[in-house]
């Protein structure tokens, strides 16, 4: 589905008139979250891996050219410059996996205004759905305080690709595996399962259910209990349980789908352990995330792996990210680049090449953000970095794994505050003087000018 | 992105035990929303096409099969009987556009169980999008009252899957055209767009980005006037529609996208009417959907076409449908369909082989549905028909075209309350007798069985 048709059609009409008229304009523009959601207190960066790709391979196919032809839009001439397309300007990022602030650019473009142009919708789209879901992700993660979690979504993401991109984002987030095996296969992510309330009800009796499953899979089970009677669900698991421990083989779970989480995992675990087996693990799911997880765990709920769905996999409290891209730089005709923003009310944006800079205190700590100007000195580690050069991928994508673990790390040096689930905890990020300063001179500039 | 392997694991596993241990066992499964989201009224089916794309291309390849291989979960028998896996299965649905309500099945699946239980996640998830976008967008359309309605929202849509049936089922709802190219090319619909801010801003003054876009497209510019002051904007808007006026073209319309919209735009109708330019539109976005239009109407805006992105491409206020897929009947051991049912907490189901009945008064009007056993003798007008016989595609498709003009006419039949926005109108669905008394009896046996 990469393909370079899939784009909002002004992004070509604008094509063509600055191909017509500043066809060798260069200029700046910057991705970022204008407003974040009210429940989140940071975001984490996701998604660049696909934007890289698609820089990469992004090409006006025949088929594609053709059916623009016969929309009777664009010129001859714009259409043959279209066949020659190529992106080769530069893009500066955070990696996948950097805690970042509303107003922070997460991608920086700069280029032939054409091409920077181009590419709007794809980026906005990749980057909106895969940040929107690590950010959502990450905070289930917390909440679980160390227990599984595992991603159940796919049957209500938007679609395919939001069924194996949201398995990533979930899982570089922290969470520890996928139900969808396509994503399991794409990315390597651990898959996992249980069974469907409509297995347990093919067979008469919930016990033949059970005992047909665990001798299929005599070390891999975890039976659905509460497809009738939940008590009477746990002792049928019991009865397997024993009956796998006798052939020398361990049940792995039972899991919980309705009904008092809290009593009957509690319930569920007495009565195990009760039996001996007291390795059996409790999962739990049906409409789980971050603030049920939270709620469950301080109840004192038995639960040791989380299996969570739709809440994280549609970030249903926040289905979108406010994420835009916005022009901050652009040249003049002696090709000299000059900051430009908008005055749009209640949308005006921040001028000029920036740079994100996060402050560390002795104990290696975040204590702040500063937006500045690239150009500035400013004692703190830049969080953008060069990843496309002239039009060449020169970053080189981490692992997944090495980005769960960075994810995680870059989590722990935040203000603990910052990682509650219910606390609106808003982290520092102070715009540097000179920005202020520019930001200043241009809203007087501009306005006198129009 | 139509891989056999989009799918949960489960859906595997319990085919791998079906395989051992059913594998003459036929099932009926049904697919329905349980419960509907707060703020809609009424649902829209959309999604039957690619479901049954699906159907007809799926199969395990050799990487699908290697993939399976490896996990060491699977039997060799069981990657065996995937390789040549067909599904050969029945299928009842309702045909895309049509409007139904919680409860009643919208596609019903008979086939072995192995078959039916494998598609589940697939079906699950595209019906889960594209209803969802159906039901929103038709919402969309009522509230505009016969403006013009856009689908702008690649940008928030979950990804690339999303972002084109956004398009398709947002369309197929009654929307006049997409932004998405991509879209405009797969499903012949009408592709439309405006301008940028940044495109503005790349010039040094408004006007002079205004001129060089409508010289580059004399009959199709709609000036976006918001990007400094939006009275300035209307103005430089005039002037150009003055300029293209006195060459023979006609400015096609402006944008406002931020700002009092009401105000704005009785503003801008009064400036455009007065310098002779009443046949320039005036389009609005930004943050709009049903709600909003509504209320921008009721307060007189002057709007002749909505830009409906995020909130429409999202579902915003419902990101997802309670869609589920359940098995109501099973096969004994001598091939005798037997119905089942589910007990557990607040999920019970509706066992048995249904079919909804669509009751009319004297004058067409729709009264009410009766959701009832496909055998029974209801005098109304059957919603599911058969669209696969025994694995074969016996339906086919209407016309995007069609539909759209059959939801149109579908929805002016159901009562007016039914369409209002705010108001919950609840449409009576009735149980029929004898299905309330299938359910009756299953719980009483089953509740003794287990």
């Amino acid at each position: 589905m990469n393909s370079a048709l899939l784009l909002d059609l002004y992004e070509l009409t604008m094509a063509e008139s600055y191909f017509i008229y500043k066809r060798n304009a260069f200029a700046t523009f910057d991705l970022f979250v204008r407003e974040p959601p009210k429940n989140r207190a940071y975001l984490v960066a996701c998604g660049l891996g696909d934007v890289l790709n698609y820089i990469k391979d992004l090409r006006f196919n025949k088929e594609d050219l053709e059916y623009l032809r016969r929309q009777k839009i664009f010129s001859a001439d714009f259409l043959n410059y279209l066949m020659r397309f190529r992106f080769r300007g530069n893009i500066w990022a955070m990696p996948e996996g950097t805690v970042f602030f509303a107003n922070e650019p997460i991608i920086r473009v700069t280029a032939s205004i054409i091409e920077a142009q181009l590419i709007e919708s794809f980026l906005l789209n990749t980057i909106n759905l895969q940040t929107m879901i690590a950010s959502k992700a990450s905070r289930v993660v917390l909440a679980a305080k160390g227990r599984g979690v595992y991603d159940f979504s796919l049957r209500r993401t938007h679609g395919s690709d939001a069924g194996i991109k949201v398995a990533r984002a979930s899982f570089l987030a922290g969470f520890n595996g996928t139900s969808c095996v396509l994503a399991g296969k794409l990315y390597k992510i651990p898959i996992t399962g249980t069974m469907a309330h409509s297995y347990v009800m093919s067979f008469k009796h919930e016990l033949d259910s059970f005992l047909a499953y665990s001798n299929t899979f005599p070390e891999r089970t975890i039976l659905l209990v509460d497809t009738y009677d939940t008590k009477k669900g746990i002792e049928n698991a019991i009865r397997i349980g024993l009956y796998l421990k006798a052939t020398k083989h361990r049940l792995q779970g039972i899991r919980l789908d309705s009904g008092d989480i809290v009593a009957l995992s509690k319930l569920a675990r007495r009565m195990l352990d009760k039996a001996g087996l007291n390795y059996v693990k409790i999962f739990a799911s049906g409409n789980l995330d971050e603030f049920r997880i939270k709620e469950l765990l301080i109840k004192g709920a038995q639960v040791d792996n989380f299996g969570v769905g739709t809440n994280m996999g549609t970030s249903i409290d926040a289905p979108s990210l406010d994420v835009i891209y916005k022009i901050s730089e652009v040249t003049d005709e002696n090709g000299n680049f000059l900051p430009t923003m908008k005055l749009s009310k209640g949308k005006v944006t921040y001028p000029g090449r920036k740079q994100v800079f996060r402050i560390q205190d002795r104990k290696s700590r975040f204590i702040k953000d500063i937006l500045g100007l690239e150009k500035e000195k400013i004692n703190g580690k830049p969080l953008l970095i060069k990843v496309v050069q002239k039009g060449r991928i020169i970053y080189r994508l981490p692992s997944l794994d090495k980005l769960r673990i960075s994810v995680k790390n870059n989590l722990s040096k935040f203000p603990e505050a910052m990682r509650d689930v219910y606390f609106r905890y808003a982290y520092p990020v102070i715009i540097s003087p000179q920005l202020k300063k520019l930001r200043r001179t241009l809203i007087y500039q501009l306005e006198k000018r129009q």
